[in-house]
């Protein structure tokens, strides 16, 4: 069973999974075992789907229809691969400026980047199957609706789509207190791929070490830490304003 | 009767109003009369505290304590006035840096705007008394704690203000679509303030008028407008970048 949001019944969600369906999680209830839950939990592992152990109660309050211990929340839109992303972009004129999040998880944050992107030409967000923030009702409002105009693409590790992104050609640019490159030292000129860290942790160690150049944003003040979605749009602005030739 | 954050009881409330404390907003309840009541509306028109009218569940939500049909918030920051302000600011070698907020109205958007504010050195944020949105505890939290640390004025007219500020040697310059100029055509290195307008209508028009420049942001996508915090952070950093000598 589906309505515009929701599956529920743990066959139904099989089915979905096994016809493509963008699901973003899925919650079972705590104890239910049986033949169909073992498939279910089996293709849950192997497609990477987020998946977490509930009390009867969370499941009642999530939908009134028979559930069976069993509701996906569906995904607003349709991911991309990178291949599909960089395809996409390949008949482009001019350089390309992509955005890679590493284990962002604020779904607000989130949001507020993909409208910057879309207002700043960004031809796809490249984020991580797991840990990433979900695209939900308030990524959807907080992106103004951008969500639907700009390209995300989801891998399954995000430093593999750096090492493909740099042998495609596009320097990998991270923004990381840790460097003393200021984001006004950095060309972007060429072709550009910029990695924004989650908001407690930043950016890991190894994305970090595979990264091309390192730069960070002058903090003037006392507090020493702006919020992602801002930093973001600094460095996205920096591109534009240097490709606008200003 | 007094605790961290409210004020109840018609007399200290009264008794606040006299004493200067930084009332926020104040709740009185519906169809209460007499002649200490009036007093406090009388006290409340003069010094243009936001009155709000409420059933009396409203109040006992809001305090336990004997309320008396009158609940006051008290504002965790004490603000400013724009001489004091400027005076402030006076000894401080180099240009300085203002932001007008015309009746900005997002708790949230206010508080991560003033985080910027804290990151870019601006040396203080200029409000309007009337319509403009309060410090409250999501603002405090947005901001990261920066409502503590970067001035903040409250004027009775922010046209005043631009005039004011306009008579003091500083340029004033208006974030608008209204303008083929782009933020990257103005200089900043002299001492600039930058007004910002609300989430929906931007600046008022009479505001916009008097200012000295007006800039827009270059939009490359389809949605065309970016959040106000965004947008703000977008101008401030340009304003570091080109003081920087980048």
């Amino acid at each position: 069973m589906q309505d515009q949001t929701k599956i529920y019944g743990i066959r139904a969600i099989i089915e979905a999974i096994n016809s493509n369906e963008e699901i973003d999680k899925v919650f079972l209830q705590k104890g239910v075992k049986g033949d169909l839950m073992q498939e279910l939990e089996r293709l849950l592992r192997t497609n990477d789907i987020t998946t977490v152990y509930v009390p009867v109660e969370k499941l009642n309050r999530l939908t009134k229809n028979n559930h069976q211990g069993a509701v996906a929340n569906i995904s607003p839109i349709s991911f991309y691969s990178l291949d599909e992303l960089l395809e996409k972009t390949s008949e482009k004129e001019g350089p390309s400026l992509f955005l890679l999040l590493d284990q962002l998880s604020d779904v607000r944050n989130f949001g507020a980047i993909i409208r910057t992107a879309e207002c700043t030409g960004v031809d796809g967000i490249i984020i991580q199957k797991k840990g990433a923030a979900s695209v939900t009702s308030d990524t959807v409002k907080t992106s103004a609706g951008a969500v639907f105009k700009v390209p995300i693409a989801k891998v399954d590790h995000l430093k593999d789509a750096v090492f493909y992104l740099q042998a495609s050609g596009i320097q990998i640019v991270a923004a990381t207190e840790k460097t003393d490159n200021s984001v006004y030292d950095i060309s972007f000129k060429d072709s550009t791929a910029i990695i924004m860290g989650a908001e407690d942790k930043g950016i890991s160690p190894s994305i970090l070490k595979a990264s091309d150049q390192s730069a960070k944003i002058p903090l003037l003040g006392e507090i020493g830490s702006l919020n992602v979605s801002v930093a973001c749009a600094v460095f996205l602005y920096e591109a534009v304003r240097q490709r606008m030739g200003t």
